[in-house]
């Protein structure tokens, strides 16, 4: 479903939950690309997981180093409709280094050469429902492999206030199979439930990953804002800031994370 | 009202804006609250403006440099109710340092001697209606001059996803008053319209305050957590992260700020 909101602008529904807005869209979308991509220098291949609607990939595409963005989408009614009713959240698609594969990112994966790429984005509904998998071991495993040595998944996972059972679970998944780092960072998105969304952010075996100290900082070279206007939201203090937790977040994410 | 939520346990609402949910309410009363205290090295005089709930009162009374926490509330009905749903959060008023003044806050401010307080909370309602004129110069310049030099203010400042407006104009109204240095803070808060709330912190003239790194972490003297319990919400890496704002709401605060 697609509507026009009074405060928000058009709001893109699927399954009954709210994925984005023209409002806030650009606080989700800027953070889990932003949060892996600045966090490593010179990332050249970057798989997205999900994401249909294209946002992720317009911001990708604000990174000159970026060399190939492959996007492995299962519904090609969401690339449809944000095409047809989000054109600035579509945009993404028209960057030529973007490469469509309509089908199931899971599988995809698997199919993945060992090794292939500097960071995977995972932007997926909520793990209740078909997304599930994509927080279970198994696929973390597959994307661990699919990356190569320091390389980082940042996947969408669910609001502090909310699912810290969940949370917890994902933390302790992501523990056993990265043996990288292993962060949760968090932002405000006011239409998501209790108006904030986190990410994991983890990082396999090789060179350090220091998350919480963007060493690629996107602020440096400003092309990008030519063709896809100014971040909205993102900056490098905001980076930093995101993995601050509220003690009881805290509490339960340390006892289970390293 | 008060009703019993199925997420959120019981909330208070007043003229039908949420005021608070026992959920999330550590988030707001916490951050309002240890953002002054832990800013200025023993706070001694403490005034309280709107806040009858009770919440802040409970925050403050963690500090044990505090000697007197003074509070002025308008609405006796809202102690009275506060009192009898919500006990954990009323709790704030058993300190034997909580005096209580039921009355008009400007009215109480213009009487007070010049230089009195170390700390002003103003915890207020929204800025349409009658907690207007707390967002004004005039009021402004009454807290100012309650204050001893370098003393903090800490006031409800509205939301940077809805009221950007707003916070241009307070912004631009602590400017002119407070000669020492002005912030903007936010934190989220699931309930309050847009999921996050923000806070003005500004200092008089005298010695200089460096909100930014709390330079009194209530986290040193754990003394408080026997009767009140652990802090939820706040902590020090929170408090510094709090100021650190997305790029939509930092390009128009630091253009008006100083």
């Amino acid at each position: 479903m697609v509507f026009q909101s009074s405060t928000y602008g058009k709001v893109l529904v699927l399954d009954g939950v709210i994925q984005l807005t023209e409002r806030d869209e650009c606080a989700y979308q800027e953070m889990i690309t932003h949060l892996p991509l600045c966090s490593i220098p010179n990332p050249k291949k970057v798989l997205v997981i999900g994401g249909g609607d294209g946002g992720v990939l317009r911001e990708v595409s604000r990174h000159s180093s970026v060399e190939q963005i492959d996007i492995c989408e299962i519904d090609k009614m969401v690339i449809d409709v944000a095409k047809q009713f989000f054109p600035n959240v579509a945009i993404g698609y028209e960057d030529p280094r973007v490469k469509l594969h309509v089908g199931d990112g899971v599988a995809f994966l698997k199919n993945v050469p060992e090794g292939t790429y500097d960071a995977v984005i995972v932007d997926s509904s909520d793990p209740i429902g078909p997304a599930q998998e994509l927080f279970e071991k198994p696929f973390f495993e597959t994307v661990a492999r699919a990356l190569r040595p320091g390389g980082v998944v940042c996947t969408q996972a669910e609001s502090i206030w909310l699912h810290m059972d969940i949370i917890e679970h994902i933390v302790a998944n992501c523990c056993q199979i990265f043996k990288g780092s292993v962060n949760y960072a968090w932002t405000t998105v006011p239409t998501y439930p209790s108006g904030v969304i986190g990410f994991m952010l983890c990082s396999t075996e090789g060179p350090a990953v220091d998350f919480k100290n963007p060493t690629n900082p996107i602020d440096a070279d400003d092309s990008h804002t030519k063709t896809r206007g100014p971040l909205k939201f993102y900056n490098s203090e905001i980076h930093s800031a995101s993995f601050c937790l509220p003690s009881f977040a805290k509490r339960v994410i340390e006892s289970k994370g390293k």
